[in-house]
C-alpha cells in the first residue's frame, strides 16, 4: 500500500513474560545461579541483562533489519561492505558485552551461564538474523580456540575475538564438498616454524569478510600432506584475514582473498562469500593445537554450539512473525463476527475474533513456544553439566548426554517450523503479509536457510538415529524416554491435561517403538531404510519433546493460576497463564497425533522411493 | 557460487509424456473430441498445440522470468513500466493465439477444449508466472463480458480483449474490503445517458496496469446508490482505461490513476497496483449486462477460472522446481553410496542415489502429478458440461457439479502444495537451492502469493464446506465419494496397489464422516467449529482426490506396462509407467493416511483455538 511505513523502523517484539516464565518458573535458572562457575550471578543480574539485551535489540538491530535486508552486502575492490548502519551495530554490540554474557572472565568474558547467552541471543537473532551471524560466528570461532587451542593461541585470538577486534568464521564447504566434508581438498603443508601453508577454495562461508573489525580470524578444514582421506585426515588451521605480529599487532594481509559474494533468498545482510586461500602461495595458518588430524572433532564441538544458534534463528525469526501477525490481527477490521455472518450490517471485528485466524495464531504460539522451551531444556542441561562437572561426573555425564541428543532437534524442528511458523504468519496478514511494508515476507525468506547450513536437516537427522540414539549404549535416549513417562504417569488422570497427556504417552510409545525398529534396520541389513525414515523419526522425536515441555508448562501454569488472588489485579497473569495451557492443549491434540500416524507409517517399511528406478522420476 | 548463469537462461522444462499420459491415457480427451463445439479438433491438433506451446514457453517466456523478477516493475509518470521483454512477448503470444485456443471462435478465438487452454497455460506459468497473470487476466475479464455482457458489450470489447490491443483486470479488493468484499464502498452514480460515474480506491490489482496493451479494460465493483448493504448491493461495470469511442477507436483518457505499485516477496514482474477510480470526477463506466446488483454473481463466474488458474499456478511452478531439482540431483556429486558409508574412498555418487533426496524427489513427483491429475480431471468435467448442454441436461448437471465441488480442492491444495514443493526442491539442492543462481528460490517466493489472492485458501474451504458440500442437496459430494468407492471396491485386492487402495477407502469412509459432522455442526449451533476446521476438511478431501487419481493413474500405468513388448525398444516406456506406480503407491501410503488421523482429529472437536482469550495469546 502506498503508506509505506519507514524502512528504518523497529519491527522487532519479544514476551518477556514467557521468557520470565520459561527461565524461572519452568526451567528454575535460580537452582543453578550463586554457585560454582555462575557464583557472581543472581536472578536479579539475569533479569537484568534480559530486559537491556532486549531494548539493545529494537533500538540497535530491529532499526537495520529491512535496510540490511534490501541493500545487502556488496563486493568492493575484494572487501565486503556491509549495509548502512552494521558497522556502528557491531560497536555498540561489543562495547556493551552482549556476545560476552557467557564466555571465559579470563578472556574479557562475564562467566555467566549459557541460558542467559541464548535468552539474548534470541532477541538478537530475532531482531536482526543477518546481522547477528557476524558475531556469533567470531563467538563459535573463539570457542574451538579456547577448547582447543593452546595457552599462546588463546591469549593471542582470544581477547580481540570475544571483544570484538577480529572476527570469525567457519570454513568447511568446498564446491564439491558440501554435506561429504571428508572430501574436502583443500591441503595445508607444513614450513620449518612449525606454520603450515594453506591453500584450497571454500564456498558459502558466512561472514567470510566484513568491514565491521580489523580483521578477520578464519578456522579452515584441511588437509596435511599424507594425511589419512575422509573426514579422519582432516586437520583445523587458524588462518588470520591479516597476519597478527609477534607483539599482536596486526601485521601485513595473509593470502586470503574474497572471490565473490552470492547473491540469496534472504539474510542479505550477511555476506556469504567464496574465499580462495592461498591464491598467491602466501596463505599461512597455524594448527589449532599441537595434534593433526583433529579437525572433525574440534569442527564438531563448535558445531553443537553453532547448531543451536541456528535453531534459535529458527525459533526467533517465528516468534517476531509471530507477534507481528498477531498485532496485525488485533488492529485489523474484516468481516461481521462468525455469530453474525448472514447479516451484511453487522459490525466488523478485527480479524482475531475469526476462527480461523485464532488457529493460525495458536498454531504459532503453540510452536514457537515449545520450541523455545526445548531450546531452555537444552541449554540448562549444558550448564548443569558445567556445574556439576568434576563435583558429580556421572550427573554431569547425563546432563551433557542430553545436550547431544537434543542438539539435531533443535536444530533441524527448530529451522524447519521457524520457516513454517512465517509461511502461517503470512498467511494470516492476507496479501499484506505478501508486501515488503511488513515484516514477515523477509522473515519467510530469511528462515529457508536455517534448514540447510550448519548441517542440512538431513544430516541432523542421521545424527541423531545414526549416532546419538545409540551413544552411552543408548542411555541417553531411554533417560529422555522414562522422563517423559514419569511426566505422563503422574499427570494422566488430570482433568484439565488428561486427555493431552494420554496421547503423550502413545506418542512415547511411539517414538520409543520407533527408535528399536530404526536400530534394527542397521542390524538387519537394511540400511538404506534409515536415511528414508530419519527425518520422520527427527520430527516424532521432536513433536513429543515439545509437546511434554508445552504441557510440563501448562501443569506449572494451573497450578501458579490457582494461587492467584480473585481480583482484577491478577487478570493479566491469569490469561498469561491461561494462554500457557490452551496453547499446550492445542498442540497435544492436533499436531502430536502425529508422531503416532507417523510411526505406523514408518513401521509398513514402504521403499517405493527406494524402488523407483532412477529414469523414472520424469522423461526429462 | 562465481560462475552465475546466465539472468536471460530459460530455466523451464516440463514432462510432454507425462501431459500425454493426462490428456489421453487417463482422461481420454480423444473421447470429447471431434464432436460439438470440438468438431473441428482432433489428437494430432492437440498434441500439435501442446508441443509448439511448449516450445514458446521456453523460448520466449522462460528466458524472461528471472529477469522479471530482479527487474521488476515500476511507475513512472502515472505508467507502469513492465520488466524488459514483456512488452514483445505479449505481442508474440497474441500472434500466436496462445491466450485464444479455448476462447469463442467469433471473437477470434480457436475454439478448442478448455482442457487444453489449461494444458498449454501450465506451460506458460511455469515458464513465467509473472508475466502470465497479464493475459490471464485480460482472458478472465473478457470471459465475464462474454458470460454477462449485451451483445453490444462483446462486439466493442472481446475483440481486442482476446486479441491482445487490451489488457484486463478484476478490481474487487479495497484497502478495508478484500477477504470480506460486501463492505466495498466504491460508489456508481447514474448519468442521463444510462453510463455511470464510478468513485473508488481499489489496491492489489495485478495487471492494473501496464505498457503491453494499449488499453486496460477494468471490471470494478461498486455500489449502485441506494442499493442495498453487504454483496448483494454489489454491481459490475466495465471501466476502459483508455475510452472507446463509437467507431472502436481509443478517445480521451478515463478517469482511472495508478496511485502505487506494490514490493512484494515474488512476482515481480507483475505490477500489484493501487487504482483510484474517479478521484478527478471523470470516471465513466458501463454496467456489464442491463441489470443493477449482479456483480456478485457475474465476479463469481469469473472467479471459478480465475481459481483454477490460480492452483494450476501452484502445480505449474512446482513442477518446474520438481524437474529443475530433479536435473541438479542427476548431476550433482556429493559422498558415497550409503552401501559404502563407511569407506572414505568410495566414489562419489549422484545425489539422486541418496535415500533422502529420493524421498523429496518422489514426494515432489506425486503432488505435482496428483494435483496436474485434478486439475485435467475438473476441466474435462468442464468441457463435458459444455459438450452435454442442451444435450443431456441431467449429465451436463453432474459434470457442472463436480466442477464447482473441485474448485476450491485445485485453488487452495494446488497453492498450498505448490509453495511446499518448492520448499521442498530448495532442500533437494541444499545451499544452491538458497541462492538466485538456480530458479527455485524465485519459484518459492513467487508461488507463497497463491494461498493468498483469488480469496485466500480458508475462503476456499470455506466456500467447499459452507456452499460446495450442500449444493445440489449434497449430490455433488455423493457422486464423488461413491466414484472412489466404486474405484476402492474393483481394485482392493490388486496385487500391487491392494494395500494402497485399502488405504484410499479409509480415506474415503473418513472424508465422508467429517463431512457428516461439518454439516451437523450448522445444524447444531457449533457454527464456530465449521472454519476452525474447514481448512482441515480441504485438505482431507484434496489428499482423498489426489490419492485416487494417482492410483487410477497406476492401475492405468500397470495394465499399459503389462502389454508392453520385454525388450529394450521398451525401457524409457516402461520406465515412466514404472514411474506412475511409484508414486502412487508412495502418496497412498505416506501422504494419504493422514486423512484418516486429520478425521480423527476433527471428530474430537478440540475448540482450545476459541477457548483461548483474546489477551492470552502474549503479553505485548
Amino acid at each position: 500500500m502506498s503508506n509505506a511505513p519507514n524502512l528504518q523502523q523497529n519491527r522487532y517484539k519479544a514476551d518477556l513474560r514467557e521468557v520470565r516464565f520459561l527461565l524461572f518458573e519452568q526451567f528454575k535458572l535460580d537452582q543453578i545461579l550463586g554457585q560454582g562457575p555462575f557464583e557472581a550471578w543472581g536472578p536479579d543480574e539475569v533479569q537484568m541483562v534480559v530486559d537491556e539485551a532486549y531494548k539493545f535489540s529494537c533500538e540497535v538491530l530491529g532499526p537495520l533489519n529491512a535496510i540490511g535486508d534490501r541493500v545487502g552486502c556488496r563486493l568492493e575492490d575484494g572487501k565486503v561492505i556491509t549495509p548502512p548502519g552494521f558497522k556502528e551495530a557491531w560497536k555498540k554490540l561489543y562495547e556493551a558485552g552482549w556476545m560476552a554474557v557467557s564466555a571465559d572472565t579470563e578472556y574479557g568474558g562475564q562467566g555467566g551461564p549459557f541460558t542467559l547467552h541464548i535468552a539474548i541471543q534470541e532477541f538478537m537473532s530475532g531482531a536482526n538474523s543477518a546481522f547477528i551471524m557476524y558475531p556469533g560466528l567470531a563467538f563459535g570461532a573463539a570457542e574451538v580456540i579456547q577448547l582447543f587451542g593452546t595457552d599462546a593461541q588463546k591469549e593471542r585470538y582470544l581477547h580481540s575475538m570475544y571483544g570484538g577486534t577480529s572476527g570469525g568464521t567457519m570454513c568447511l564447504t568446498e564446491p564439491h564438498a558440501g554435506s561429504d566434508v571428508g572430501s574436502s581438498t583443500s591441503t595445508a603443508k607444513k614450513l620449518p616454524d612449525g606454520k603450515y601453508a594453506i591453500r584450497g577454495t571454500k564456498i558459502f562461508i558466512s561472514g567470510g569478510d566484513h568491514d565491521c573489525a580489523d580483521n578477520v580470524i578464519h578456522l579452515v578444514l584441511a588437509r596435511v600432506e599424507g594425511a589419512p582421506a575422509g573426514t579422519k585426515g582432516l586437520s583445523l588451521f587458524i588462518v588470520p584475514k591479516i597476519r597478527i605480529n609477534e607483539d599482536g599487532s596486526l601485521g601485513e594481509a595473509n593470502d586470503v582473498n574474497v572471490g565473490a559474494i552470492e547473491h540469496k533468498m534472504g539474510i542479505n545482510g550477511s555476506a556469504t562469500c567464496l574465499l580462495n586461500f592461498g591464491e598467491n602461495d602466501g596463505c599461512i595458518g597455524e594448527l589449532v593445537g599441537t595434534v593433526e588430524n583433529q579437525g572433525m572433532p574440534q569442527m564438531f564441538r563448535m558445531m553443537n554450539g553453532a547448531r543451536i544458534s541456528v535453531g534459535l534463528q529458527g525459533v526467533a525469526v517465528a516468534a517476531s512473525a509471530y507477534l507481528n501477525a498477531l498485532e496485525y490481527a488485533r488492529d485489523r477490521k474484516q468481516g461481521p463476527s462468525i455469530t453474525n455472518w448472514k447479516d451484511a450490517t453487522a459490525p466488523r471485528v478485527a480479524i482475531i475474533e475469526h476462527p480461523d485466524v485464532r488457529r493460525m495464531l495458536i498454531d504459532m504460539k503453540s510452536r514457537v513456544e515449545g520450541i523455545r522451551a526445548l531450546i531452555i531444556k537444552l541449554t540448562r542441561h549444558f550448564d548443569l553439566a558445567t556445574v556439576l562437572k568434576g563435583k558429580d561426573d556421572e550427573q554431569a555425564l547425563y546432563h551433557q548426554g542430553q545436550v547431544d541428543l537434543l542438539v539435531p532437534l533443535v536444530k533441524a524442528y527448530g529451522s524447519d517450523q521457524g520457516f513454517r511458523v512465517c509461511e502461517t504468519a503470512i498467511q494470516t496478514f492476507g496479501g499484506a503479509g505478501y508486501i515488503k511494508d511488513y515484516p514477515v515476507e523477509q522473515h519467510c525468506r530469511d528462515a529457508k536457510v536455517f534448514s540447510i547450513y550448519e548441517g542440512t536437516n538431513h544430516i541432523q537427522a542421521m545424527d541423531l538415529v545414526g549416532r546419538k540414539l545409540g551413544q552411552r549404549g543408548g542411555a541417553n535416549l531411554q533417560t529422555f524416554l522414562g522422563e517423559v513417562g514419569a511426566f505422563v504417569k503422574a499427570n494422566e488422570k488430570d482433568p484439565i491435561l488428561g486427555k493431552a497427556v494420554k496421547e503423550l504417552g502413545e506418542a512415547q510409545e511411539a517414538v520409543a517403538g520407533s527408535a528399536m525398529r530404526l536400530l534394527g534396520w542397521f542390524q538387519m541389513g537394511k540400511m538404506p531404510m534409515v536415511p528414508l525414515a530419519a527425518n520422520r523419526f527427527l520430527e516424532m522425536m521432536s513433536e513429543t519433546a515439545v509437546a511434554w515441555l508445552l504441557l510440563d508448562g501448562a501443569r506449572i501454569a494451573i497450578d501458579a493460576q490457582a494461587k492467584l488472588p480473585a481480583d482484577d489485579s491478577a487478570a493479566p497473569e491469569r490469561a498469561f497463564y491461561e494462554g500457557k495451557k490452551q496453547a499446550a492443549l492445542y498442540y497435544a491434540l492436533n499436531v502430536l497425533p502425529h508422531v503416532r500416524l507417523n510411526a505406523e507409517i514408518l513401521g509398513r517399511e514402504d521403499a517405493s522411493a527406494l524402488d523407483i528406478p532412477l529414469d523414472a522420476f520424469a522423461t526429462v
